[in-house]
């Protein structure tokens, strides 16, 4: 392989995909990046297995070729040579690849890429359309309430669930449950899949343009997009996901309304106090406001907090981080907080609209 | 102690403050802030007992007192009340301290101040005036040199030297030395002193108008600054420092002039492969060009920088890290090299004025 490319175009190709790279794999081949020349192509591969991102950019090609280099140094490297004008990328004989610029040459060690997986790109299966930016926000507004921990894999991904225009996606750790509901512009058919949140955030870095509409493809056993000319792939989790719409109580004897950002700020300085309790708030809720309190060595923090109350009076207890996460990501003025007893989920809606839905347990009080 | 004061100036100067708070002292004061009310100021100190900073806002005092307030707390819950515009600040009976603000109220248990260390701010013995500006380029270009270990406490501070309006500021780590000098606009006298590092640097942050002046004062065993009602003071360090002058040589058998942005991009290119090999990059010195080059099992770079040489051709290797320190500060087009053997020291300076000196030991290659 012999071929040129601009300096700005390598890096920015080699530092997309680089996301892709495996950190730590007894299989060397995963750390590296595909490289290969077709025509007048350069394609540009990464994956863990679980993810795969694959980049074309321009070239002048004198040879073709392929090979696989070291992923993160030819990262760093080329990110140190986007002001060059034009590259040389040389595979040699004894496997090196060489790299002129500038008057200079530089050589990284290379491995074939004979063994290199193939990232599968069947014929599409099932698709459906939507504005980049409304797939971010939904995203942004569920994968966070995804399970960090591995003790239940399926936990680790968020469920997109596509029903006429309607995409939903769901996420939920024991703990705490967020869904969102956005609208899509066009879709194939109806689509069930169990996505890994850490390639939902991946996605959400490569759509950079928030007017413009992405294509999300759904395969046998992968979601794919394609947007200017990266193409992003993630192999979906398999089981069967927990029944929410169960967890989500039919009714309720407590209802209020409140300010977003005066409930989030009150939250946030009783959180500082509440932080060596365990992140232990208190809720006491009343019929024209509700007092949000902690407590701790260090001192207390007792804020009071207009609200419009329907129903009973109640006293309840959470972790703070889960109700902060929640007030941060919706997108309203007022939200509505609706209870039973100080031992039932707690389900937070946007006021103005359906489009969201956030569950809590509350935390059991000692007194 | 009762008074009113503004959410943001609070915040501000607490947030100011707290850099000096002691992060594990023995002793709990120093982790706190002391929050002293008399007349119509409020004023904040807190230190370390190496460096000190205290700040005075405006109040409404409706009752003299003091006390000390868990000071990263304070500074962490004040912070989430910068937009509140009144806030009552009220230290009780019990000795906490009650905050009020936009009808809520929180309590920090708060100590008595009366063993709180006094901040020593005698009579001026020397002082100097100089551009914020100008004192800050002196002590970005010079104490990122000084030692980080303990091993010897008094190469962790800078040496400041006044002498007639020409201020020198020297740093050393036994593998580099940076010697840069400025001019002041007034002076009392010579003066000499070694600063903590660490006191140079929050000065930096402290002082933020590149135009306007700075008056420094050196005191007993301390040097002092006042800017917009903060007062900085650190303790100097004592002991001999050593005599720098003596490490620099009077003459050399090779000087070349170099582009300085050129050889910090290849030299920054070498130091990622040379990264797993100790840093170690090779300067093989030729009459018209360098060859900046690392090695390394992943691959190796060879970089060709066009230079003008004066005398013999060389091969010497440095650490990558200390050559990037340098060249990131001095600020000039081009810069020389001066060296005489593999095993000498080099020296670089600025190549249009004798402000900046950089002196690096090479590494001995084994070969």
């Amino acid at each position: 392989m012999k071929t040129m490319v601009k300096g700005m175009d390598l890096s920015n190709a080699v530092n997309k995909v680089v996301k892709a790279v495996s950190t730590r794999s007894p299989n060397q081949l995963l750390e590296g990046i595909k490289i290969s020349c077709h025509g007048d192509t350069l394609t540009l591969t990464a994956t863990d297995t679980e993810i795969a991102i694959e980049k074309v950019i321009r070239c002048e090609t004198f040879m073709e070729g392929d090979a696989v280099v070291p992923g993160k140094l030819f990262a760093e490297f080329t990110k140190k040579l986007e002001d060059v004008e034009d590259i040389e990328l040389n595979i040699l004989q004894d496997g090196r690849l060489k790299i002129v610029y500038s008057g200079s040459e530089s050589y990284l060690q290379a491995l074939s890429a004979d063994e290199y997986p193939v990232i599968k790109k069947d014929i599409d299966r099932n698709s459906f359309v939507i504005k980049q930016k409304t797939f971010k926000d939904l995203i942004a507004s569920t994968s966070f309430a995804c399970s960090q921990d591995d003790s239940r894999p399926i936990l680790k991904g968020c469920l997109l669930e596509l029903k006429g225009d309607e995409l939903t996606c769901v996420a939920l750790d024991g703990f705490r449950l967020a869904v969102c509901k956005k609208t899509v512009k066009e879709a194939t058919g109806d689509i069930r899949a169990i996505v890994p949140s850490r390639a939902l955030t991946e996605i959400t870095r490569l759509i950079e343009k928030d007017e413009d509409y992405v294509t999300v493809v759904i395969q046998e056993n992968s979601l794919m997009i394609d947007v200017d000319n990266t193409v992003f792939t993630t192999r979906l989790l398999e089981g069967e996901y927990i029944d929410y719409k169960k967890i989500v109580p039919q009714s309720y004897l407590t209802t209020f309304r409140v300010n977003r950002v005066a409930l989030f700020n009150s939250i946030e300085r009783a959180s500082i106090l509440a932080k060596v309790m365990k992140n232990i708030i208190k809720l006491d809720i009343h019929e024209n406001y509700v007092d949000v309190s902690s407590d701790s060595e260090m001192g207390n923090v007792k804020e009071n907090v207009l609200i419009n109350l329907e129903g009973k009076d109640l006293t309840i207890a959470f972790n703070s981080r889960y109700v902060i996460d929640c007030l941060r990501v919706i997108n309203d003025e007022f939200i509505n907080f609706n209870l039973n007893t100080p031992i039932a989920p707690c389900v937070i809606k946007s006021n103005s609209d359906d489009e969201y839905l956030y569950l809590i347990l509350p935390v059991r009080l000692n007194q």
